[in-house]
């Protein structure tokens, strides 16, 4: 099992990393916590899709006691988002909306330029501009909502970053994230950039606002390293809420851009859906006779997991999913088919949306504020 | 003998440096060629406060076949400035003249806030500010100078220093400026930071500019890094031509500001000036009646070096009084008292330009253009 902000592979075992990262899982009574100020609990809390925290009590005292807070969560943008980066951008919505919190959104384009050879800035660019539209899409508050571009915000981003990276040493960012002195100088100071968000509206408002960050599990070192720095700069250690990867179609890892058969893009048409979802891998048996007579495993299942994680809201069907495909009764072709239908209403609704972002744009940027 | 960016100590031996940083010498041939352009030579080229190149015979090449190329200067806003600061923009202003060349001139605010434990971003801009009035001073031609500051310029900056630290390792900047892994990571990225000027004017005309940088010999691993990268970017080396320290009015190292009575700070009284060169060292024997009968050492004497490097023009006036020390005609109170003059007649000058300045500030900010 390997988790680190560029590279997640093997079997995770989630119990294994809230232990190995020090971090708190999520109780039930912080879920009845959220429930009571959002209304409803979102089923990614439900089904425990965001599983660990660090700080999400503390934080619930703070608004509880009448104090607001900041959301922060972004995106390296060095491809085509997929449906796997939209699962924590939905579940960040649901929380602006329930805590009616305003959120910065960071478009990491200088950290892919940083880590891919080949990449130029103009591609990176443009990738953060074309990402955008898919987070406009997914519902933001164009009011409460500002994205963050990394390198033409830079006149902001520059002057606190260096304030966080006058207190990272070298040796901290070898231990936490694994560079080393092969690493180039640029992605060495990074971790400071990524830092900035947490403490932006402290230091456009000058009052000292606590800062929650939804995000995968992976991101989690750059928040070890901002919590240690936080005190010292006189501001607040941001929180974290975690989630797991939503996994590939193929077997086994996470959904990745460079796998493109293996996911989900949200520009992909009713077809590629269609094909994608036709050729996944699924916890069927081999033949239709094996899997009457056995059933299947919806747990290694990314068919079962999309309905599970995104797709099928209500509790009792997903359930009854469960024990038709245990029970041999619902067969992977009939499941595939419910979920293409399900992805292809949902990509379409979305696709609207992301092209009415285009007109959206200009509304949501930092620089535009 | 240390020779660093951040420390200078020790007896200097220039020679010693060129070998060592691998630097060219200042030959006859250049200084000619540099005469046949500027009508005549500078004081610090004839007698050799200027002594060290990299690329300065490639640099002539380009302009004598009709090619323009830019200056680049800059400071380290760590303080007041004093008449040591002074040395190169003097020169640099001569080679505006002489080449009708634009200069971007670095206020590095941010390299100084990282560096110095105590000191806020706040201070550093305040220094930037204010040691800005003593480059316009210099008399730099408002049409062709843009004052770079690093911190308010990031917008520029941050892009073109992350191409350039995509390529520094971090292997690279501990060999070149003996950084380590105790080093904070914004100082670890400064290196990118201070490479952007060279760039500036290709990236912003689109033309490919050749850039010169007049410095104090102990900014040279900066250049030395910068070579290396810009045919990776596209761009051409920067050239350089290094100049020695001027000596403090203490006995041994260079004018240092963390020693106000060794050196004569920009904004000092005429009651200050008398003060600190009556205090200083000189190469003068215990007594009279000694000095009168051995003659003093001015090869080790500040008082000397002052009228030598800036003061006394007139290559005669300076043989006469180096023959009169030598001789012991020349006592160092009189030769005190006739430097405490020029340097009061001169800082009464730069404090009416210096005045003035603050009206000009505005013009000469890159962030204006």
């Amino acid at each position: 099992m390997i988790v680190t902000p560029w590279r997640v592979s093997g079997k995770i075992d989630y119990d294994r990393l809230i232990k190995e990262f020090g971090t708190q899982p999520l109780t039930e009574d912080l879920l009845k916590r959220i429930e009571r100020h959002a209304g409803e609990l979102h089923l990614q809390l439900r089904r425990r899709l965001f599983f660990s925290h660090r700080g999400l009590d503390w934080i619930l005292d703070m608004y509880e006691a009448g104090r607001r807070f900041v959301l922060y969560t972004g995106r390296g943008p060095s491809g085509p988002v997929h449906i796997g980066h939209l699962v924590p951008w939905i579940f960040t919505k649901y929380l602006q909306d329930a805590f009616d919190a305003k959120l910065y959104f960071q478009m990491t384009d200088d950290e892919k330029f940083l880590v891919n050879p080949d990449f130029t800035l103009d591609k990176t660019r443009r990738l953060a501009y074309d990402n955008a539209l898919d987070v406009i899409a997914v519902g933001f508050d164009a009011k409460k909502t500002k994205i963050i571009m990394d390198v033409e915000d830079a006149d902001i981003i520059y002057r606190i970053a260096i304030r966080v990276a006058k207190k990272i040493t070298f040796s901290t960012i070898k231990a936490v994230f694994g560079l080393n002195e092969s690493s180039n100088i640029g992605i060495i100071f990074f971790p400071a950039v990524q830092a900035v968000p947490c403490f932006i509206e402290s230091e456009l408002t000058g009052e000292n606002v606590p800062c929650l960050i939804p995000a995968a599990i992976d991101q989690d070192p750059y928040w070890r390293v901002t919590r240690d720095v936080a005190p010292k700069l006189g501001y607040l250690k941001p929180a974290q809420i975690h989630c797991k990867f939503l996994p590939g179609l193929g077997k086994g890892g996470k959904m990745s851009a460079s796998l493109p058969e293996t996911c989900i893009f949200t520009t992909d048409s009713p077809e590629d859906v269609d094909r994608k979802v036709w050729n996944a891998f699924t916890g069927g048996r081999p033949t239709v006779k094996e899997q009457r007579m056995h059933g299947g495993d919806p747990t290694i299942c990314p068919i079962y997991y999309y309905d599970y994680y995104l797709f099928e809201d209500d509790d009792r069907k997903i359930k009854e999913i469960y024990m038709r495909c245990r029970s041999g009764d619902l067969l992977c072709g009939e499941h595939k088919t419910m979920l293409s239908e399900k992805i292809k209403k949902f990509l379409k609704e979305h696709q609207k949306r992301r092209e009415k972002a285009k007109d959206l744009l200009d509304e949501f940027l930092f620089k535009n504020r």
